[in-house]
């Protein structure tokens, strides 16, 4: 039994629960400032208002005012922060966390300064201190997972990147069940930017419901999968060219954390949602205030995040102008 | 343009003749003895009862008997017969055609004699006269690429693979549109066995989508699109390993023949309405006996056909059995 704590009460940092308890861990549940109405809701009723799941009782939820207490003795930390919380997150962990104590993330995203891309492991470590920087163990989990799935406990596959395979081992075996089957892999860079590029690229492909709904179908019955076919494959393409730009391996792509998520967001989602809105015809502008105010579209906000960087690599022609059409429609859109 | 001849009147056979006829080509329709009715329907009211749309009043139909007749001067032959249709197709043409006269198949499958594999242009060849054997020009259309909607001048984009580059982009240009867009490969290997697979794999894809039906909708409203994905993710890996083994280029898979045709192939067709019957808990003799009796399910026909030649190589350690868990569990279910 270990001690693991998850810092972001989010539908994903909370879902992953149910396989820490089923191994039975002891399982501290971290929310940020902007979970506070979950955590007071699972206090109160062991229920998480968004995945819509009882909580098992042995999941002890914190506010994050009380983070150093519940950090004490943890043997893995799990990230289910937004993008937008790394450095929060750093800044939270860093004093307070032992080097030698792995951090996991689940968060999705890449970051971009104008000049260079980097993936969320890195944003992490520069925001730890100086003394941790380095030493610090950081892996991630990509792969096709809907939190309300794996709430649910249907079989959902997903790969553990990190660069210490024995540690990666260790880890995944204390996360492992008969229902969340984890593969390990080293290619943390592959694995990183597939998980992040594909709520972008879900967009696209989402764009072909809203322009069938809109053109109809055929007098044939025809849809237009060919299309949205073609737009998937592409999207395997550009983000196999980028992952190869940043580092990564293609391989990465054509397994769980690329073709495999990539799948499951094109189902379902609401990156797919926003897609089919502009595919309609609104401007994303107009369908997010219209039609998801609330909702946090993550590949809408990874194109505003990377888009001048993207740009301006393509400029230095460090990025083939080539290569990328999708990637650039995508962020014009938004 | 050119006089082009299509041999085999199925829906695909058909859809192409969109292209050709917009082109301005003179597109000569030959029936095989099981689409008498259908040469006789557009025949009289130009429609062909299967893919449901008007054909061009510049298509020529014809019966087989009339092959000879309608080869004369012909500049390219495309074969969209049946999977069993091949050696029929090589046994009608071989006597009758030239061998400069390319000869593209839109057909899929692969074959298998308890020994070997074959791609179908191979099986093509070793039918034709001796002479003209090593000399055929032998190219292949892949990718997403559902026939009504072709039909219906819904974009399409599709790989056309061969040997020789520069026939391979002077037969891309007779049939390019501005909906139908042609990439080409020299990767004939790996674009004939991944869009051949990709309808045996849709099968366990469609599995899921009777799984959840049985199962239900979890209590929080979760569908399985983990699993789906999962199980899509794996189908590339191993269509991977196979195209690779059988001296194919990897990068196919993840392009136009394999990822997107395999996405297109997932949402819609007869592959995974088998695959959801069986998941449902039916026996695939059962399923097809009791809903699809006239379907060819061409997925379970491909693992009938190279079922035995697959447990023969893995018996001899040509291919390794951890590699390929998905195919053969399809493979028993058939």
């Amino acid at each position: 039994m270990a001690k693991i704590l998850i810092l972001g009460a989010g539908v994903m940092g909370t879902a992953i629960t149910m396989p820490m308890t089923y191994n039975g861990h002891a399982v501290h549940l971290v929310g940020t400032h902007l979970d506070g109405d979950i955590i007071k809701e699972i206090h109160e009723n062991r229920i998480h208002p968004r995945l819509e799941v009882q909580i098992n009782e042995t999941v002890i939820p914190h506010t994050y005012d009380r983070l150093g207490e519940a950090l004490e003795g943890v043997d893995l930390v799990v990230l289910g922060v937004n993008s937008h919380g790394i450095d929060w997150a750093a800044e939270m962990l860093g004093p307070r966390l032992s080097s030698h104590t792995p951090v996991v993330l689940l968060t999705k995203g890449l970051a971009g300064d104008d000049q260079n891309l980097y993936i969320l492991p890195d944003v992490l470590r520069k925001g730890l201190p100086s003394h941790s920087r380095n030493q610090a163990q950081v892996a991630a989990i990509g792969g096709p997972s809907i939190a309300s799935e794996l709430a649910a406990l249907r079989h959902t596959c997903v790969v553990l990147a990190g660069s210490d395979q024995a540690l990666l081992e260790e880890i995944a075996g204390l996360l492992r069940t008969p229902y969340y089957h984890i593969w390990t892999s080293t290619d943390l860079i592959g694995v990183e930017v597939c998980v992040a590029l594909k709520n972008l690229y879900a967009l696209a492909v989402g764009l072909v419901q809203g322009w069938l709904e809109k053109e109809g179908e055929a007098d044939n019955g025809a849809a237009m999968h060919n299309t949205a076919s073609a737009i998937f494959a592409q999207t395997l393409w550009e983000i196999g060219y980028l992952v190869e730009y940043l580092g990564g391996q293609r391989s990465s792509v054509y397994t769980l954390p690329g073709a495999g998520d990539l799948y499951a967001t094109c189902q379902s989602g609401r990156n797919s949602r926003m897609g089919r809105l502009v595919g309609l015809g609104m401007s994303y502008r107009e369908a997010k205030a219209k039609y998801m105010p609330e909702d946090t579209v993550e590949g809408a906000e990874l194109a505003l995040a990377i888009g001048p960087t993207i740009e301006t690599l393509i400029d230095q022609e460090e990025l083939d102008v080539a290569a990328v059409p999708l990637l650039r429609t995508v962020i014009d859109i938004v």
